[in-house]
């Protein structure tokens, strides 16, 4: 798997002042030639569980045949999870589904990550508990989210399907220490598949917490991690200049610190990256976002976002970078009859199909972030499949590492939200009406 | 309606010196004094539309026609359009659905704001022609993502169920000037809605380009109408510092002037509210984000976002200001038995609901920015409803309309997208292929 990864539209050089100066990203690009030692020292001595992922195969056997067990038994799988728990599953199980619902002979995924009451009963008054799976995720076992969710959720199944029906309806992930949801589940029956410990929750969409929802939805899981081995081979390589993610990192950081770039547009113009946009706010935030510094993530999508963020991107402050993720589209889709666009103002589009539109709008809206002084750099995917899932999944979180380098924080820790849930503890403790 | 808007941790005085200074507050407050004088002065003339749309009545008799007719014959409704031509009714229709699906004896609703050709092949391999309503939205008639979703999918239609039966399926809102998409409806026998040219892609949720799709959801119109008439009336007072959109405005500038804030974060508590977030988004962007000035419009959701964003907002660049959109959530939902919570690390969710889980994160993440110095406002609603949707949205267009005031832009264009429309034209023309 490569994809293209044209930073042209990046400098001074090309896109006038706002852009960065070539004497400024190449003294931070040779900086990252300590994270590239370290990451590959950490990988010949198998000691980041992250980077043996690509090459596990014993680890999906368990869950291949809780999917099989889900897929079998059910119209809709409802995953259970917040956060890490969810994004990476999501992700994946968008390339199998469509707004429109699943594809044929697949079940429907549902991600519920959130704890709106209201969802909640359109859930309850919606699903046939009885055809209905849950996968319920918490690294921990014992997110609040996730713990409210399941522990009002399993009565209901109990009590339409009986006891032991209703634990077969339901699969938890979690780490093998003691935990509340582990302690729940054993003593109900309820089959448990162990969350590596070694895996923080925003990086581990190639463990089985992504793969499992991605072989409920009909994926295949080797395929995905294949696109993110090949990538990471060639990451890890002596020079920078030869390592995208490397180069990636970089420009993120040199903008920041050069132009004060404070925000990173990801806006791909591929509907299916919808929810990949959303995993990698995360990853990007939660991992860059400590000690005063890091930069904001914002997920676009192209061409919908050119009608709603594009003049604030264009004509606002200069105060983003920007990454296109595009694919091949010319030709795809049906063509315009030319009698119906008969219309002279719509000659232009006679003959023409939603694929060439689309790729004319991707190239026109590069061209004018740049013509309009705003740094942009594009990922050009020959198509999206597993492969490519995988690819852009390694490559962004490889990205993210070492930008944190760079920044000098550690990309696997959130220390700050931990006051907010112990807070969150202590109200719900102290609330009228406890029974 | 009325919703409570707590300003109070956005000062220093409250959390410390990156809160705002009264003293750099107060002079921007007044200084809206004018805006709220000549937007009393165009409503008493009658001179922007927007501001009649929430006494009107009459416009609403044809677009209640078309929504009957379409509920009647169709299990789903799709809208073509992008943009404000969408977003509106995407925002009102969210009041109606459900992640899960359409509530009983209600067509399911789908915005197509994209042109992905993969999503489109989805749309046609898995609706029922037959049983499917089209709403084509384009103010100007000639947006080219939505006349090429219309002309790839009009002859699909034609081919499937015969011509005449092909247009009863469509319905069409434009301009009532002479336009290609009008001309095309026109010759096709579909039946046309005219988009009031006055009124402007983002600030048409309240015409019939959101009441229509809201209708056709089964929510009551004149609800949604009555919301916005009563914060309308009540924000065009003659003391600034009795408007809530005036004081929303002048915080948000004076905490871009005072302390650079290049962000505004809104951040509902309500999963309905999620396309409110991006409905908010294009209506800031667009309308501020011009002549180098205005801020980056963030939309996050509560509590999911505490898992994946606010790392980075507690301790990350302190460049952005929240908006907290909250409802009283307390004792909604069912109990978590004690005896399922028996778990002593659990024992904080025995007897407790998933409201109280909900209503006690708000809290924290409240308390917890401001004790971090995050400047955050709350807004809070007794509950969602159409009262209070509308209610919401004529609160931050006039919130806008008052801020690009003070930032001396006009919040009525979007100049800087036209260039990129032109070139997209260009090269979709010039593309090798053409038959």
């Amino acid at each position: 798997m490569s994809f293209e990864h044209d930073i042209s539209r990046c400098f001074s050089e090309t896109i006038g002042e706002a852009g960065l100066d070539r004497s400024a990203f190449e003294p931070v690009l040779a900086q990252t030639a300590d994270s590239l030692a370290e990451l590959r020292e950490v990988r010949e001595k198998s000691e980041l569980p992250l980077l043996e992922l690509p090459r596990a195969r014993d680890d999906l056997i368990q869950p291949a045949a809780v999917a099989e067990r889900l897929r079998r038994s059910s119209d809709q799988v409802v995953l259970l999870g917040t956060g890490g728990s969810s994004l990476g599953g999501q992700t994946l199980a968008a390339l199998a589904e469509s707004p429109f619902g699943p594809r044929a002979g697949r079940p429907n995924l549902h991600f519920l990550d959130n704890i709106d009451p209201a969802t909640f009963e359109a859930l309850l008054d919606t699903l046939d508990l009885s055809r209905t799976g849950f996968l319920v995720v918490s690294k921990s076992g014992g997110t609040a989210e996730t713990l409210m969710q399941f522990l009002t959720l399993l009565p209901e199944v109990q009590r339409k399907l009986g006891g032991e029906r209703a634990s077969e309806r339901f699969a938890v992930i979690t780490e093998p220490h003691a935990n509340p949801l582990r302690r729940i589940a054993q003593r109900h029956g309820i089959e448990i598949l162990d969350h590596d410990p070694g895996v923080g929750g925003r990086y581990s969409a190639l463990s089985l917490v992504g793969l499992l929802p991605a072989m409920i939805a009909g994926l295949d899981p080797l395929a995905i991690r294949q696109g993110a081995a090949e990538v990471l081979e060639r990451a890890l390589t002596g020079n920078p200049a030869d390592s995208q993610p490397a180069i990636g990192a970089a420009l993120n950081v040199a903008l920041l610190w050069q132009k004060r770039l404070c925000t990173t547009v990801l806006m791909p113009y591929i509907d299916a990256l919808a929810p990949f946009g959303l995993w990698f706010r995360q990853l990007w935030a939660e991992s860059l976002g400590k000690d005063g510094t890091g930069s904001t993530p914002i997920r676009a999508m192209g061409t919908v976002d050119q009608h709603s963020q594009l003049q604030l991107y264009l004509a606002g402050p200069a105060d983003k970078f920007y990454t296109l993720i595009l694919a091949a589209q010319a030709g795809k889709g049906a063509r315009v009859a030319p009698e119906l666009a008969e219309d002279q103002a719509l000659s232009y589009l006679a003959g023409r199909t939603m694929g060439d539109l689309l790729e004319a709008e991707q190239r026109a809206t590069l061209e004018t972030l740049a013509a309009n002084g705003r740094p942009v750099r594009t990922l050009v995917l020959p198509r999206l499949d597993e492969r490519a899932m995988g690819a852009l999944m390694m490559h962004f979180m490889l990205e993210t590492i070492i930008a944190a380098d760079l920044l000098g924080v550690n990309p696997f820790d959130q220390p700050a939200v931990e006051e907010g849930k112990r807070l969150a503890r202590e109200h719900l403790s102290g609330m009228a009406g406890k029974k």
